[in-house]
């Protein structure tokens, strides 16, 4: 059956992948499934159409046959579920990947985007330049503690896993700050990501939605 | 095997049962799984004993044999997937609760935590009567999402799923700011879950650990 996702017609950050259909669409690469993507416009976010797809405007979504998700932990579970290659076999394996890509989502995520929030809403605000510090200092935090538990790890629990998938995908959203390049072990596991032939056709993929040219 | 899992020895909210621990007992419960609690100090939270289950120093964990989990939606998933009660059958409505469970905590309980932080961290600073309503506005726009989409249905997505039992938990969380009673149908399915004979249980057993009475 054929897979469809949604993505943005016109990126926010034009291109760099920090929209979630690069989450989508790497872990799709990493198990060798093709897809088709359906742009959506910012007006065509709250369309009827597009919230019978996802209840809180989003993208991306995910049809396959009678099936429609959205939540992009949920999509990169559900596949990673179906095709070998983004979970381990072993039960106890699988479920501290899954543990991992709830930690991404739930406790790393949470204090990114405060952040990008506050970046990117409340920049013209009076409390702008004292809040920024106090909200770094979550982002600093957690990273500090990401950063003891990866040590010199090559991935963040034995092979890589749709778990280091979204962990790197959160991290990538840290790095305009200038905080993940304070954690050097971080940084190199995010290039390591980075370097993944599926993340890169994944990146090139929606850099090209972004530039214009034809979506994949 | 035995099921142990780790709850603050005096939770900051005095017994709510807005500690996470509740989530993962309200799933226990529902599945009739029995379970130990090991209680935790705050200053035992960053002890290395704490830290190797634990990355992020928090709670609840989670250990059963050789499996050692964190991360609560990691937890109820993995407890929902080995018992029946929590997730439907037919794989489609599976995956949909599942989206739902992630959306419980990547969606609507982002910007409820954020709102918990203006309120317990930031309310001494000047900029706290400002930001406030902003912050208040964030939350208000995810539930009239959420809001319309559940409608007038009993539960959000079929019947009572993993994914209701942790929308319910981060919809409460919201309560004391008010919020959750502009939304009559959001109110009455809370209220719903927490008349859940699985939930009065998990309740009674988190007070009771914060009422000094003997764990469960």
């Amino acid at each position: 059956m054929t897979i469809t996702i949604t993505a943005f017609e016109r990126s926010p950050d034009g291109g760099q992948g920090l929209a979630r259909d690069t989450r989508v669409r790497w872990a799709l690469e990493e198990l060798g499934q093709p897809y088709k993507v359906r742009l959506v416009t910012f007006e065509g976010l709250k369309q009827p159409a597009h919230l019978a797809l996802h209840p809180f405007c989003q993208i991306p979504t995910y049809e396959e046959g009678n099936l429609v998700l959205f939540e992009t932990g949920a999509i990169v579970l559900h596949i990673a579920e179906r095709h070998a290659g983004l979970l381990p076999h072993h039960a106890n394996a699988r479920a501290r990947a899954i543990a991992w890509l709830f930690a991404a989502l739930n406790t790393v995520e949470l204090p990114i985007v405060e952040l990008s929030n506050v970046m990117l809403l409340e920049r013209d605000m009076p409390w702008y330049a004292e809040r920024l510090p106090l909200v770094e200092g979550r982002v600093r935090d957690r990273l500090t503690q990401l950063s003891s538990r990866l040590g010199s790890a090559e991935w963040i629990d034995g092979p890589f896993s749709a778990g280091d998938l979204m962990m790197v995908s959160v991290l990538l959203r840290a790095r305009s700050s200038g905080i993940l390049d304070e954690f050097p072990n971080l940084a190199a596991y995010v290039a390591r990501g980075e370097a993944r032939p599926a993340y890169k056709r994944a990146f090139a993929a929606q850099l090209a939605v972004n530039a214009g040219a034809v979506p994949s």
